[in-house]
């Protein structure tokens, strides 16, 4: 047997070789507050102080009733996040992070952070709930489909975008796309797309929400797929369904709450080549 | 636009719609209680009575006393556990269901509950911390690989198991394939797998657990991917990762706090044909 790494020194007794100092990386969920866990709340209560730059007065007010030492920061940025934290540490063992969704995922301006503070303190991520649990819930994905589920993040993909069609998608930040300096890439994507799947096949742009007035799922389909991207904000996910599950999107079963909205009118369209897409620009 | 399902009849005022009984289903995360969030309790808090087959004496007392109704079920299968909720129904406009994980992935046993219940009483799913948010930050996944992330439950997959290397990869439920009826399926497993990567790719089992010291990362290589599956237990995951995650995996950086344990003793081996799997049932 081979330990590969254990973060400890070897020999030495897992309790001698824990650090004193303590970053605590943790999560209020989708929804502040209302999908913060147990241990969450006790890793970030036992902090001389926690930073957040996702929060805004109201959320910040609710986290400060549960006995959270939380500092709002106005867009830290990745540097400025750590160098609060690491001057934090001058004065205090415990540190804490505060962040939307599950905290590693899709967040990349953790590494480096987590980095620089693991030469201090140790470091503990406390799960939370994701994007991920979100879209699983809203579209009833009990199981998964016997083609499995393909999960990509447009910011690292875009640049050479292969992937094999038949299982369902899940595009994130299909928003940084619409970049001006990522014509070349959207427009690379849309060809990759759009030519793995039939003229007519739907694309869903999804914005999840645990109020569900405020879930959007916007359908459209591979040929009208330029325009359906123009309307791409920071929390959409471009979602392409496997041919078995788009029966259950298109005639749900009662349990599911989501309105599905198309924007698509390439049915109405006269036949012949696709017509450029029209910006519409959501509001 | 088309509106091309709702769940409430067409044109009504939403709030007239809602059914008055609701069907509450919510989680405890992976780690009961520790991991609930503040929705979840107050959903189940306002039930006449909540339903989990899935809890401990401990849990069902630590869940008593945050308030909830909960009555533990001793593995009451899909029928049992919808005949306990739609008779519950009878005398209370609320119930629920507390379950592990995030309630809607991988649990296929929910559609037909749903389904059964939709008639009566409106649903709601509330989200929990689920094994997929854990394997991200248990592998410190802060960006998905250039290549994506694909995941597949083997309790689908297994008979056409068709996918393209390169993206990494989680199998779920590996632990079906040792069932004494899929040994055609788990043939074909093996083979599809270790056919698109070289002979010593590592593959590793993982069992996720909020308490580090109960984490299980075994380390093994396609070679004697036969051997290592004879180790699955329920819990475990099969893990492929990309080649630019493996890097990070073989040296994790400090802040990590997992170990992998190899397995695998190919590199000591004679040159030769493959040998085949000795079973080594995990205790």
């Amino acid at each position: 047997m081979t330990r590969i790494h254990s973060g400890r020194t070897p020999g030495a007794a897992p309790r001698k070789a824990v650090p004193k100092k303590k970053l605590f990386v943790a999560s209020y969920g989708l929804t502040p507050v209302a999908q913060m866990t147990f241990e969450s709340i006790d890793a970030l209560r036992s902090c001389g102080v926690v930073y957040s730059g996702s929060v805004d007065a109201m959320t910040t007010k609710s986290v400060h009733g549960l006995g959270i030492p939380l500092v709002s920061l106005a867009n830290p940025g990745p540097c400025g996040l750590l160098e609060k934290v690491l001057r934090a540490f001058k004065k205090n063992d415990r540190v804490g992070v505060l962040f939307y969704g599950n905290p590693l995922f899709l967040n990349q301006q953790m590494s480096e952070l987590l980095h620089a503070v693991s030469r201090l303190a140790e470091v503990e991520v406390v799960p939370g709930v994701s994007s991920f649990d979100m879209l699983i819930n809203l579209f009833g994905m009990t199981r998964l489909s016997e083609k499995g589920l393909f999960i990509a993040d447009l910011n690292f993909f875009m640049e050479d975008p292969k992937f094999t069609p038949g299982p369902d998608i899940f595009f994130f930040a299909p928003f940084r796309l619409n970049a001006p300096d990522c014509g070349k890439f959207k427009a690379g994507f849309i060809k990759a797309l759009s030519g793995k799947y039939a003229r007519r096949f739907p694309a869903y742009l999804v914005k999840c929400d645990s109020n569900p007035a405020r879930v959007e799922v916007i359908k459209g389909c591979m040929s009208c797929l330029p325009a359906l991207m123009e309307r791409c904000g920071k929390q959409h996910t471009l979602v392409i369904f496997s041919e078995g599950r788009l029966s259950s999107i298109d005639n749900p079963p009662p349990w599911l709450r989501f309105t599905a909205r198309s924007v698509c009118d390439c049915d109405q369209r006269p036949a012949g080549p696709v017509r450029p897409a029209r910006p519409s620009r959501q509001p």
